[in-house]
Parts: C-alpha cells; structure tokens; sequence
C-alpha cells in the first residue's frame, strides 16, 4: 500500500465517522497538525503512533504499515495557486529578511530547524472576526566552523 | 530619498548606536517583528510612527518620509537560497496542504490575512538547544457567495 | 464524487436542458458569475445554495455535497495561453502599477480583497460594436502596523 | 527624453503640487486610471491630451512629446510579488475559466479587447469596511472564418 | 464529442479519402488554413461551415456539433522544439521589435488583431528551391485614450 | 561604435529629419522592413548598403562599419509583454501545428527558413478599419537523408 | 501506427535479431546515425528507404507507412540530464560563442542548417582510452538582404 | 585584469592587425578554435601557450596572466536566440537519443567527454553551396562499477 | 522488463528478505551505494554483477538482464523539495565556488569526473547525535588544449 | 565594507603573498574548505577566526569585521554552467534517490544536516590519473512528531 492508497483510506475513515482533525489529536493525544501531516503522507509514524491511528479509525494493518514508511516529500516548485496557501508563501516572501535579520539578532549566525520542528493551528474569537494563530516551533541549528 | 537609501540611513544608524531590533522595539513600544520589516522597506509606517523610529534613531526628517511611504513588495519569485529563509519556505511546501485542512475545518472555506496580520519571534531556552517560536496571527476571511 | 465529476455532472445537465449560467443565476437568485465558478470547482457554495442547484439542474444529492467540498483552487502557473484570458492577464500587467497607484491614493495602504469579492459580466450593445462591461467589487484591507 | 525620465518628472511635478489621479483627471475631464497609465509611461497620450497634462502640471513641452510616444508595454513575467497587484492576478487564475463560459455564453466566440478598452476605480463606502470597484470596459472582438 | 476525438475522426476521415486540406478548401469554398484550424479544434467553425465540412467528409452529427464548440486554445508555452514551428518562433524574435517600428509609425499606436485576422499559405516555384509565402492579414485596433 | 550606440546614432538621424523607414527603405531602394531590422541590430548589413544607409542619414563612417557587424541576436526568451508582438507570438501558438500540416502537405517533409527570408508590411485601407498585411517569404528547406 | 508503437516494433525487432545500428546501416547503405534518428521517430524516411528498413527488419508494411510520417519533433526543453545527452549540451554552451566567431569569420554572416545536415560516429582507437569523433556536416545558409 | 577586459584587449589587437582565428592558429601551431575559445575567455591557456599568444597579438603581460586564469564557464541556461547557436543546440535535441544509442552501442555504457575534447571547423566548398564541416572529438568515458 | 519494473522487483524482493543495502553490498561484495543505484535503474550493471544480484534476491533472469541495460538517467530538474535531497542540492549551492577554488588550486584547471566515480555513506557513532560521512572519490580530468 | 569588497581585499592579499588555501589552512589550523568558504563570503566567522585570518593575510580590521557579518546565502538557481560544479550537481541528481535509501536506512527518517557540517578536499595521488576525494560531515538529524 503506498502513499496515495493510504491517505485515501484514512481519509475515508475519517469522513465516515465525521471526525475533525481536532478531535483525532485529542482523543489520541497528538498535535492535529503533526496527524493530518502523517495522514497525508508528509511525515512518518513511530510504529506505536502508527498503530494508534489505525486502530481509532478502524482501518487495516497495511495503512499502519504504510504509515511508518518515511515519504519522499514532494511538491510543486512553482508559486503555489491555492489562496491559502499563498498566503503563506507570501509571508515568506514579504517577512523573509526580516525573519533573517531579527532570529540572527536573537541567536546568532544559522538557522530554525524545519526537521526539529512542530506546528500548531489555534483560533482566536473575536467579534470583529475571528483570527488564525499558527505557532512554529523549531531548534536553532547554529552554523559550524572546522 | 527612496526606500534603499531609507534603509540604508536606518541600518548605519541602528548600527553605529548598537541597538538591537529587540531594544528599538522595546523603547518604541512596537513589535521588533514590524520595526525591522518597516526599516527594510516592505511596510509603510503611519505618520506618527514613522516620526518616532526617526527621532529615536536621529535620521532627518527625509526617513520620516520615506517609512510612510506605500512599498511596492518584491522579492525574488525563485525558490529562496539563503538557508534560514529556505527552511521558512520548506514548512509552507511540507505543511501547507495540512494547513489548509485544519485550519478550514476550523474556521470554514476561506483563508488567513497577510495583511490584517502581525507575526514575533520569541527564544525558548533548553539545554538541549534554544528553539525558535514563530507566532503568526492573521485575520480569518471567508469567501464569500453572491 | 469529487470536483472534476461534480463538474462533468452539472455541465452535461445544464447542457440537456439547454439553460445558460444568466438564466441559471437569474432563476436561482444568485449571480451567473458565482453559480459558474462554483459549478466549474472554483467556489464552494453553501449547504442551501448547493441544494438549490442540485434540484434545479436535477442531479443526484451527491453533487449537491461535491459543491459544499471546500476546493483547492489550482491553476496552470505558465502565461495564460487561451486569447480571452490572456487579455485578462494582459490588462493585470498592463495597469497593475496604475492601480497600486490609484487604489492606494484613493484608500490608504493596503489590498482589495480576492476572497471577500464578487464579479458580474453584463453586455453593453452597440451598434459600433458591442462591450463587455465586467464589474469587481471587492473589500478594501488596510496594512496593518504593531 | 525617454519615457522613464517623463513619468519621474511627472510624478515630482504632481507630488509638489500635492495633487491626486482623481484632482487630474477631473479638471482635465479625462480618466483618472488612463491618466495616471500614460504618466506612468504605459499608455501613449494623443497630441492635445499630452500637451495638457504638461501644461496642467507645469512641466516643459519635451514631457509632452515624450507622452506622445507610443511604449513598449513591458512588465515582469514572473508571478507578481506585491500583495495589490498580486490579488488581481489572482482573480484572473480563479475566475479566468469561469468568464471565458459567461462572456461567450452571452457574446459568442471571441474576446473581450484590451486595447479598445478603458478602466475605472470607484470607493463604495460600507460601515463594514470601504469597497473597491473596479470597472473594466472592452470592446467585444468575434473570431472570424475565412 | 470532445475536440481530441473530433480531431481524430477528421484526420481519419481525410486519410481514408486521401484528400489534402488544399483540396478541401478549395471544394467547400473556405481557406486551408482556416479549415486546417478548425479541424485541429483551434477554431471553432459557425454551424453551416461545420455542417459542410462533416457531410463532405461522410462523419457523423455529432463531429459537426464539436466543430462548432468555442475551444480552449492551448497551447505549450516553453519555447516550441520542432523546427518548421521553432522557425516561425524565431521570426517573431528577430523582427519582433522592427514590425512594431515599421506598423506603429504606419498606423498609429495599436496592434494588429489575432482574433480578426486570416492567414494564407502559398508555394513560389523557383528554380533555386521553392519557397513559402505566409500572408497574414489582421485587422489594426488603435489604443483608446478616455 | 558598438550596435546599441550605432541604432542610437540612426535613430536620432532618423528622427531629425523627419523621416520614416517608408521613406527611407523606397529612397534608398531597399525594403523598410529589412531597413529597420538593420538599424535596429538585428541583421548585418552588406558594405555598400552600409555605406547608403549611413550617407542618406548623414552619420559617420564609423555607423556604417557597426552596420556591416554580424549581429549576435538576442531578444528575451520568456512570452514577450509588448502586445503588438505578443499577437504575433499567439499567431504562432494558435497556427503553429496548422501551418506544419498545411505547408509540409504542399512541400514535404522541411521547413521555411528564416535565414533565406524577407518580410514585407502593407496597409489595405478599409472604411471598417484599416488591416495590416504581412507578407512572409521563406526558402522552403527539404530534410534530408544520408 | 503512431511513431511510438513503430519505434517499439523497430527496436524489438533490432533486438531479437541482434543487430547493431552499424550492421543496419552498412547493410543497407545508408548511415548509422540516420537509420537510428529514423526508426526513433526523429526524422521521416522516404518511401523506398522505409520499404528497406522494414523488409530488413522483417516488420509490417504498416511499419514502412509509419517511417514515411513528417514527425512533429519534441524533445525535454529544460537542461537535459542525462549525462552522455548533457555533455553535448555544455560543449554548445561552452564553445557556441566561439563558433560563431571562427563559422562567421570563415563563410560570412548566417548559420550551419540543421535541415540540410548529416552526422556520423566514429571510434578512434588509443591505448590511453578510445576517443569518440562526431562529425557534423551542415550546408552554410547566408543571411540575405532585401 | 579579469576576463572580460583581457577578451576586449585580445579582440582589439586581433582588429588592430587584420587577423583571423585561422591565421593566428595556424602561425602559432594551435587550433583556431581552441584560441578563440580561450581569447573569449572560456578555457584558460597553459603558460607558454599564454605567453605566445600575447606575444603575438603585442599585447602586454597582463595579458599573458589573464589567460592563463582557470575561467568559471557561465552561459545563458535558457534557449540560447542566436541562430547559428540555436541550430547547434536543436541538433542536440534532435539527435540526442539517436547518438546516445549509437555512441553506447559502439563503446559500451558512459559518456563522450567535453574536458578531454577538442574540436574543429572546416569548409567544404560545393557549387550548390558551401558547408559546413565540425568535428567533435572527446575520450570515451566509461561508467565504473564498485 | 524495463528499468521501472526491474526496480518493483528487486525491491519487493529485498523487502520480503528483510535485508538492507548494507547486507546486500556486503554478501556480494559490492558497496552498497553502488548495489541500490543500480537497483534503482540509475547505473548499469556488468553482465557478472547483474547475475549475481538477481540470483542472490531470487528474482528472475529477465531482472538480469535488465540491470545490463544502458539507463538513460532523468531526474526532476527543478530544485529538489525532499529535504534530504535539498540539503546535498544546498551544499552544492553554497560550496559551488569554494570546491572550485581548492580542488583547482590542488590539481591544476579540470574537474572531478562524476563517470569515473564512487561514493560511499558511513555512519559516525556520537553522544551528541551521529553524523553522515559521505566519501565521494572521482578521477580528476584536466581540460586539455589543442 | 560589504562581503564583495571583503572578499576582493582576501583575495588580493592571498594572491600577492603566493599563498593556496592548503596553506593559509594548515597555518592558521583551520580547514582549508573553511577557510575558502568564509573569504568567499558563504560562512561568517568567529570573533577569533576572523581576527586571525585577517593579520595572517595582513588586511585592516574592517577585513576582520566583514568576516563576522551573517552572510546572505545567494547562489544561482538555475542550473549551474560550470563543469567543475556542474558535475557535483549531477552527483546529487543521479545519486540522490540512492543516498535517501541508504542514509535513511542506516539512521531512519531525517536528514543529513548541511548547517552542522564540515567538509574536505584531498587529492589521492594515482598513476593512472589523480582522484579527487571529498569528504562531506553532517549530523543526523531525526524527524519528531508531536
């Protein structure tokens, strides 16, 4: 079973039973984030996670399997269309120096980890209209000298 | 005076005063995030904002003027070499579909702001390694039907 | 179902009954501009507004639930290559300065929404010619600075 | 002089004289998008238009042999970068597909031009947050047989 | 019927017969190159042409109705490999700038139409090596100043 | 004197006396296209032509050596803006497999050169709008086996 | 029979009778590198010549039909990567400026056709490692004036 | 004096004196390309090679050291637009695979190299027209097992 | 059996075994580098090593005598999105330039071939994390002149 | 003083003193791809380091200083030209797939880390031709979930 197969499956499963990412985190004690990424085949499973999931959405031992198999991550080089993920992508592009210059400041010379590394989605309400927090978490490699 | 000479006014001046985004921000009661990303040219700065980071920074009234002005953001529309800037880029790629699923299941169809949006920096010190937090916090938009 | 034959199903009815999107959107209450992108996968429609379209173009509920499907909006990155379009992207590129200029002098810094937005096409007749008058209306948001 | 050397003097004679695209273009009873396009060296201005704009914003006669020459219309290729412009581009990528279906549903094969074409941005006030209108005029061409 | 099934029923059709797109012009009383166009699903052909052209070649209705589909016209926008196509790519590239030098200073700023246009192809006996004579006739659309 | 100064040097000649490359090409015997082109850079011009072109317009020797130069020619390789040669280019995306079909059905299997080449450009004068005509005559190149 | 499904029925046949492009070519008098460009689908073969390479390689007729086709030549237009296939392109990267300069200085302004070409491999034998020699052969097309 | 200023004082004296790549190779007993190839500056030249080089031309020193520089080769990665080069690189694209089959059949699995490699330029006159003779010659590089 | 399906052979096989590159390369007495590469369709295998892999995972001779075939080796030629595989892209990117300085500075002006060439992974044991030692061992080739 | 300026100054001096990067290395007791890699400007060094190349090469402190600066990390994103760099670039395109397999398996899911890393140049002296050998160095780094 690869990948594609995979995600098809537990996709299934989830809309089956009417679960929301949330819940899945919660009610197996994972970040929604880091499950919907495993789930979509962007990041492998402990083989224990990986039973985990498969076991709460009743699917097979073979998506358990393929759960643990570590991807090839792979995506389209070019600007991404899809405006929420734009948006993202222009935060990149807008804030990059920024970012360079204000973490450099902070810890000197390298860079945030994005394999050390997690993520968070959280809603704050407002009456105004309500706002997406996502919080980024990742170790500061710094550079070497030899 | 153009956004270039503006910044390279406001980067002497930071420099040869040893102050660190951090302690302008500080100082300025702004967000050292937003300070930085003011100075280098991809936000304009409201009037009496743009007077404070002046006077703060002893430049004439000419970068006053230049931080109000309304940029036109560009940056370069390859993939990002610098390795800091890079990994940014490698987490919109790696988590952006994943993103898109949690956060519309919270929220609905629709996308964070890039620019109802404000992002900081905070350093989590552990033995183990510092980690770099990234707080970003955008408005929620739906799309709308018509 | 997903987008692609939610698609196939709506045209190929639409196609028996021999309506256009005007009369569609004009029978409907909604705007041809907005029942089209939703029928072509571009746009969600919500719960009501889906139902409506399914029993209207009689198809199955299972199409009715393809258009609550959040999309995932994608388009070929490449210049545009089909005429009508290109002229679109054609105007993008020819008065994208002007209106940064126009716009932002009107109402400050900042962006008109692609998400909160909406679009008609109407024909003006004359006898030199007839003319497309094709209408955008979408929320101004302000940068904003902390 | 060339059409760079032009729009820097126009825009220095406008800023000094504290004017905006609206004030121009009503006095001069033009456009105010068309104006702002050929001081921005997009457009060619016919003798007499040209002639008052430089008049107008007291400017020398060679800025207004200079808006007499016909440009070649040249912009980045690339997506673009700034978030006003970027947004625009956008609604070409969502919705092009969805207009080629209304504009020949209701014209016939063909076009909407973009040289026999004119533009306009008009301000609705909302309590909810300012709209931008943007109005696009083009002359509709048939494809012929032959 | 789509176009790529319309196309290859065409193309079989004119095989079977051993016709050439020279003939069959010159039988229906319409261009090769236009014929050509519309057969290939570049053009959509107005019902009375498509009409002709499926009876002369014995198809069915339903190849007639593609005829008439407004096409999507796409095309691959790398620069082309094939060299006779390459050849007609070079041309724009070497005497791009000179035909606008050469049109503009005859017509006055604007463009010369692709959408009302025709084209012919023609052969020149000649001793020394045959040659192509390509006649492109496009109607000139003047800019508008408004 | 290299081409860029060399088509500086024609063009202001060219422009001081008030000529067009009509005018020029029918004085001097020579096609205006092939003229332009010349001036422009994009071909070399043979010694005595050189010495015509140089003497009509009365610029120095040393034009009419940098005219005799063989051209690099280089033009951008991405889709050209400009939208006169932009519609020329979708002439040969929309055309491009017709003219192969077309021509290679009349010749065989080859191509028409672009060296062995000229190009004429003519105005038909019509009360519904003027046409531009363009006339392309290539030598028709057989592929060859060994 | 498209050129794929000949190239197939070619290459099977070539194998299960153990031959070599050099043995082919030789048999039938023509050249290596042309029978091989041939049944690759690169190059059409005229009608006799594709009767022998079918007859020899014990094919179907429809075979010979197949070779006789014009192919529409497409090749991978980014930098190739196969390393035999890349090191023909760095040697037109690194040495096309050269050979501009030493062809143009020997034959005059125009360009070795492509069309009117042949090439051949040979094998020099050296105790210090054999050395391929390619040899291109093309006609000298000059650039005309007009 | 770096390669551009040493390509510019090499091309200077080769005007200067009258001189082709021809005579110049052939006096000092080198390939005339391979002294064009290092004068543009795209192989370096061994010392004596340098200094004969320089001698000749009656260039000075710095001259002689600039050749000798080991050059980083850069070229334009897109499609290359002039003609005579365009041709060498659609002969790469066209028979490609063709001599990728021929070379391995013929010397086993590996490559032609473009670093032991040299290379010439001969004419054959031909009443029907000249041509254009090139001979690559490059070792044949094995893949190794290990 | 093409190099696609000799991969999903060989590695079905090797999974169903349970065995790693390491005990593979180290039964047979090859670097397990080179054993995966070759299983992976990217090298050809002699005749011997073919034999002696097929029969050592017990897949069939036609995998045999597919690892004998000369692959033509493709790969994305877009920056590579697996982050493992970005990483060796990024220390080519960054130490592009410096490896040419000291390697050329070291053995005169050439390059390290990548034909000629092996490569090997060890594992580095260490408390604070263990590292990748990759040995990358290739012939030097200087340019030659001639 | 900028890293260009930086980097010309180190050159300069090295150059006039006669020294290869071999020695500055071992003198200062620093790696000599190290030491390369920071006069470059592609690595910042340490106060110490800096201070201590900077008197060894006898350039002023300011030399020192710009050797400290955080570098921007910018290379050439499109494929490099440069055969030296060309080749380790296909190093990582023929050979990355294998590394994943092998590295992975040897150390499970993460990556090589390019930032904690180091990396030698030596030369293996061998009658048949010198090897060029490096030696890449990076921590393991493992994927989390969370």
């Amino acid at each position: 079973m690869d990948k594609l197969a995979m995600t098809d499956a537990l996709m299934a499963a989830k809309l089956a039973k009417g679960l929301s990412w949330e819940t899945i985190g919660s009610d197996l004690n994972m970040s929604p984030v880091w499950v919907a990424s495993a789930c979509l085949g962007m990041n492998s499973a402990p083989a224990e996670k990986a039973k985990a999931i498969a076991e709460y959405l009743e699917v097979g031992p073979e998506v358990a399997t393929a759960l643990e198999v570590y991807p090839t991550k792979v995506w389209d080089q070019a600007v991404p269309t899809d405006p929420l993920i734009y948006r993202l992508y222009e935060v990149v592009g807008v804030y990059g120096d920024t970012l360079k210059q204000v973490i450099q400041e902070k810890f000197g010379d390298g860079i945030m980890s994005a394999i050390d590394f997690s993520m968070e989605v959280d809603k704050i309400e407002d009456p105004k209209g309500d706002r997406v927090l996502l919080t980024l978490n990742g170790k500061f490699l710094p550079y070497k000298s030899w």
